[in-house]
């Protein structure tokens, strides 16, 4: 880590907290949410409008980019930023969470994973040196360990099994890694078991890391799980390191993680419902309007979700939200966007891709405003007072 | 006719011609290339993108648009204009094409077609009057007449029955037509067979319309049978009025057909090629570089594509044309756009679209330039020399 000194500041704690990230390509104000680059692009979107979103990191999977084009030929390209020309900062996953969750019959055993490509059926196997490696050949300024992911439910005994292995990979990584311009961060698991992730946390605190992340939430769990876990958690974890919920990515999970004390987040969300026909459009009133408009209102209800395939929608002149100032909103209408849909064309996924990284840009800044301010607490009881629930999201 | 006043101006003419085409929203300069915008989206791109691309005029198709959302949807939402927000001109064809090529079976007699649309099988009829007030709902600025359209290769007499209704269909047309803000353009058939065209054009300029277009070419017959049949046709066509070859865009018959003194094309090929993958790439040398960069290479020879895939481009640092300044040449690698495509990825057809559209429209802008500096001979003996011609191209 010579290259990069004091990675993370932290500037203001409470219920929440505020920091700067410092990356080898810029800093990063958190909590910050990392749009997923799944394999080298945040789909149908060019970076430019990715940035314009809001987004100042973002995340890139190792297990793709290894498997097609190869993390050699990336790095024989100039790197992962060079080749999808963001230039901004960017996290990779260790390659472990698709492995499990992707490839066909997956075996793990305590050095690693033996797995089929689900692309080619080759037989592969990733282990904590190789994850290190990949990453550093891809050249991303965030690198993750190799983890243990686990499922919800799961058996104790899993679960710590899970646990002991990710520790030792966890140093096998930090061993491995060269790097002076990338920060490898651990991930603490332990399912919902609150003395086993406070086992992990211990030992991997001990190992000494400069960021730590929390893995095997947001997996299905209902939202009170994933609350109770991070109180138990994130209080033994270093003020001074960045933190890092895994996979979370709906506007509910969001908040109450940095209320918390969660710093970074990652998730599929907001594009991938986006390309469904899925709108995220904030509870009515609760961040201040882009475009003057009075409010957003939510005719499906309170649930922050609007579908434009609705019928409803046929004749509806209005942006998906009035409030939003982004590229969709500001010059397409929701029986637009509703005829995308119903047509199959490409640019609805693309425009309601745009619209929700906005959206979820604009609430997380709306939520560090609340931080710097010291009004989280009343944000965050405003929320809940016209917010319902997403389901849980995932990776 | 009352509001738009001489809505073509021919500003210079010899072999190609250039011109000025006057539209309710705005003036377009000719030799021009239309984008189609099928269902009212250039598929996968902004207006502000396709305009910056160097279209100045669109091309919807009114029998998409009609099925779906309707035509009287997009009159009560302001006009095809505002639904897409495009505000440059529009053009509309008549439905014809697609109802014969698309919908199920179909069934022409002398007033009309009826036919079974593809979406939902519902039973339709499309006939003059209702071709014209739907392209009138739509608020197009140039609309087509209902024409009937014929295959390559056609039997002599269907040609001539295609030219009896075709004659018969434009007179219903010109007399059912309001909208002053709308030109309405008439179409020529005749097939390959020269006396027919010359007996259609004779007939359709006898009624009197603002512009012609010529229909039925560009459907699969070789370059030299259609030049026969332009070579044929045009100089019938009055002096003072926009002549249209509809459904070309490959570079060889546009070029072909702008020595045969057309003004208007338009096409899906830019567009549906690279959704394929494939990118068009000008001949090295033929037209300035816009990057300085010394000249194109064309690895697969001089055909004038390039096609990502290819594993040879696996490697390949250099943007799909080093001479081109178009968004994704600018940014990006064909190992990247290779990559994309691999993977699926829908910015690759986003990004080669772009490219696509801009490589066409800078082919088009070096014909311009190369007629108005009285040097249109030697750019097509240059053209000529170096590529080789593209399969037939198709609406």
């Amino acid at each position: 880590m010579a290259d990069i000194e004091a990675p993370f500041r932290v500037r203001q704690e409470g219920r929440g907290r505020l920091g700067l990230l410092r990356t080898a390509h810029g800093i990063v104000e958190t909590p910050a949410f990392l749009p997923v680059g799944t394999q080298g692009s945040v789909k149908g979107l060019l970076p430019a409008e990715v940035r314009a979103a809001g987004a100042a990191m973002l995340l890139a999977n190792t297990y793709h980019l290894w498997l097609r084009p190869g993390a050699e030929r990336v790095a024989e390209l100039g790197g992962l930023h060079r080749f999808m020309a963001w230039d901004g900062p960017i996290l990779t996953d260790s390659g472990g969470f698709q492995v499990f969750s992707l490839a066909d019959r997956s075996r793990v055993d305590d050095d690693g994973v033996t797995f089929r490509s689900h692309l080619d059926g080759s037989l592969r196997r990733l282990d904590p040196a190789t994850a290190v490696a990949v990453q550093e050949a891809l050249g991303s300024d965030v690198a993750m360990v190799l983890d243990q992911c686990v499922p919800y439910p799961c058996a104790r005994d899993e679960a710590e099994a899970a646990v002991r292995r990710t520790v030792r990979w966890a140093e096998i990584c930090r061993g491995a890694h060269r790097r002076g311009d990338q920060l490898l961060f651990a991930i603490v698991q332990g399912g919902v078991h609150a003395d086993l992730r406070a086992r992990c946390t211990d030992a991997l605190v001990a190992l000494g890391f400069p960021g730590y992340a929390l893995g095997s939430l947001s997996v299905g769990e209902p939202l009170a799980e994933m609350r109770r876990v991070l109180e138990a958690t994130v209080p033994l974890l270093p003020q001074d390191r960045p933190r890092y919920l895994m996979g979370v990515g709906s506007p509910d999970y969001l908040l109450e993680a940095v209320w918390s004390g969660i710093d970074l987040f990652d998730c599929v969300l907001p594009t991938r419902v986006a390309r469904n026909g899925t709108a995220l459009v904030l509870p009515a009133g609760l961040v201040a309007s882009e475009t003057g408009a009075a409010g957003t209102d939510l005719p499906e209800g309170r649930t922050g979700r609007l579908v434009v395939r609705n019928a409803s929608y046929a004749a509806d002149a209005r942006p998906v939200d009035p409030t939003c100032g982004c590229p969709c909103c500001r010059d397409f209408t929701r029986a637009y966007l509703r005829h995308l849909f119903r047509s199959g064309e490409m640019l609805g996924p693309r425009l309601l891709s745009c619209h929700n990284l906005h959206t979820l840009h604009r609430f997380v800044a709306a939520i560090r405003a609340s931080i710097a301010s010291g009004e989280l607490a009343a944000f965050r009881e405003a929320f809940w007072q016209r917010a319902e629930p997403w389901a849980p999201s995932n990776r």
